[in-house]
C-alpha cells in the first residue's frame, strides 16, 4: 500500500501553501507542457489518478468532458476537492494506486500528475491503466524525474570551483527513496527512465512523447530563479496510446 | 560534417588500446545487453553505422547475415576493418553520418554502436535510417548517455562528505560538448534522452526498448571497479521498429 503522506497534517499544511495548491493548474510550471500533450477533452471519459484538490478534474469538466473520475488516497484532498464543487459529470473516489482496480475499456484518457513516484509497483498500475483505456485511448502523466529522485542528497550543491551541480548518485539503484520534503520520511519509489518506459511498452502502450521538462525561456524570464532547472530535470512527462 | 576524430593519430592510438578495440565485442561491457536486443541475424540485410574496426560486421557475417554493410568516417578504421578480412557478404564504405544517404527499404537491421553522439543532426539521420529499413525492420543502437555527456566537468567527484557523486549540470542545455577523451577537443552533441526518443517517434519508429545500461552483478563481481557505474549511466541502448 502506498504511503498516505498527504493525510499527515504537517505535509498537508505545507502542500496546501504551494503555488500549485493555491493557484491551481496555472501555478504548476509544467502545466502548459502537460496540456500540450492532451487531446481535446470535450466528450471524453476521463480518469485522473492522484487527483489531489481536483484542479484537473474541474478543468476537464469545464472543457466538456463526458465524465471525469478523480481518484486519490488522501481523504483530506478529496474533502477539499468536493468542497470546490462537483458538477454532474464529476465523481471522486478514494483509491490506492498500488491496489487500484479500474473498469475495463472505460476511459478515453487517463491523466496523472506527479503521483506515479509514490507507487511501488508501477508495472501493475500501468497494466491496469492500459486495461482501463478504450482502444486508441491515451495516457498522459507526469512524475518526478528519476534524476531528481535518485540522489542520496537531492539538492543543488557546489563543486570545488563554485559551479552549481546536481550531485547525482545511485541513479541505477532502483528502489525507495526517503526524503524530508514538507514532512519527514516521505517515501518515493525510484525507477530509471528506461524502466518506466519499458513498463509502459510491456503493458502494451505505444510511446508518443517523452519530455524531460524544462521551463520555457519566457517562464525563466518571468521567474529568474527557474534558471537552475536547466541543470537537471525535475519532472518527466509522458504521453502514450493504447 | 561530423568531426573525424578517429583519424587523428593521438586519438586513434589511444582508441586502439581500449579493451573494446583489442578484445572486440567481448571487450565492451554493454555488448551482452546490446546482443539481447538483436533479432537472429541469419539471412538479414544489415547496415552498421560507425562500424569502426568491423567487429560487429564480422560477427554478423559469422552469424549468417545475408549482407553486411559497414560504414565509417575514419579511413584508418576502415583500413583496419578490411585488413581483418572481408567475406563475400561484407562490404565497407566511407560515410559521414551527418550526410549519409542510404538506399530505401534495403535493410532488416540497422545497428550502430556509440556513434550517434558524434552526429549533429540526429533527426535527419534517424529519418534516413527509417527510410532505409524494410517495413518491420529494426534499429538497435547505443549512444553515450546524456547524463554522461551533459556536465561541464564529466567525471566523478566528491561531495563535502566524501560521497562519490556525478556532478550533473546543463542536462537540459542541448548542443555540442567538447571533451579531452583520448585527444583534446573531441566534439560530441548532447541531446536529452527525451529528445532522442521523440526524434525516433517523429521519424516513424515504434520504441521497443530503452535501456540505461548498468553492468550486471556478475560483471561487477568480476571487475569491482565497475561498481561506480551504478551512480550514473554511461550508455543508452535503444531498440525500435519501422
Amino acid at each position: 500500500m502506498a504511503q498516505n503522506i498527504y493525510d499527515q497534517p504537517t505535509f498537508f499544511e505545507g502542500y496546501s501553501k504551494l503555488p500549485r495548491s493555491v493557484e491551481g493548474l496555472d501555478g504548476a510550471t509544467e502545466w502548459p507542457a502537460m496540456r500540450a500533450l492532451l487531446p481535446p477533452l470535450a466528450g471524453l471519459d476521463i480518469a485522473d489518478l492522484g487527483c489531489g484538490y481536483g484542479w484537473f478534474c474541474r478543468f476537464a469538466a469545464g472543457e466538456g468532458a463526458r465524465s471525469v473520475l478523480g481518484i486519490d488516497l488522501s481523504e483530506r484532498m478529496l474533502d477539499r476537492a468536493r468542497a470546490e464543487g462537483v458538477s454532474a459529470s464529476m465523481r471522486y473516489e478514494r483509491g490506492d494506486l498500488d491496489r487500484l482496480e479500474l473498469p475495463a475499456a472505460a476511459f478515453d484518457l487517463v491523466y496523472s500528475s506527479l503521483a506515479l513516484h509514490y507507487v511501488e509497483d508501477a508495472g501493475r498500475l500501468l497494466a491496469e491503466i492500459h486495461r482501463s483505456l478504450k482502444p486508441g485511448g491515451r495516457l498522459v502523466f507526469s512524475t518526478e524525474h528519476p534524476i531528481y529522485m535518485a540522489p542520496s542528497r537531492p539538492g543543488f550543491t557546489s563543486d570545488g570551483e563554485g559551479r552549481r551541480i546536481w550531485p547525482l548518485d545511485r541513479y541505477l539503484v532502483e528502489g525507495p527513496r526517503t526524503t524530508d520534503w514538507l514532512a519527514d520520511g516521505v517515501i518515493k519509489h525510484h525507477r530509471t527512465l528506461g524502466t518506466t518506459l519499458n513498463l509502459l511498452i510491456a503493458a502494451g502502450f505505444r510511446l508518443d512523447h517523452v519530455e524531460e521538462f524544462c521551463p520555457t525561456e519566457a517562464q525563466i524570464a518571468a521567474r529568474p530563479e527557474l534558471e537552475e532547472e536547466r541543470d537537471r530535470p525535475m519532472f518527466l512527462l509522458v504521453a502514450a496510446t493504447r
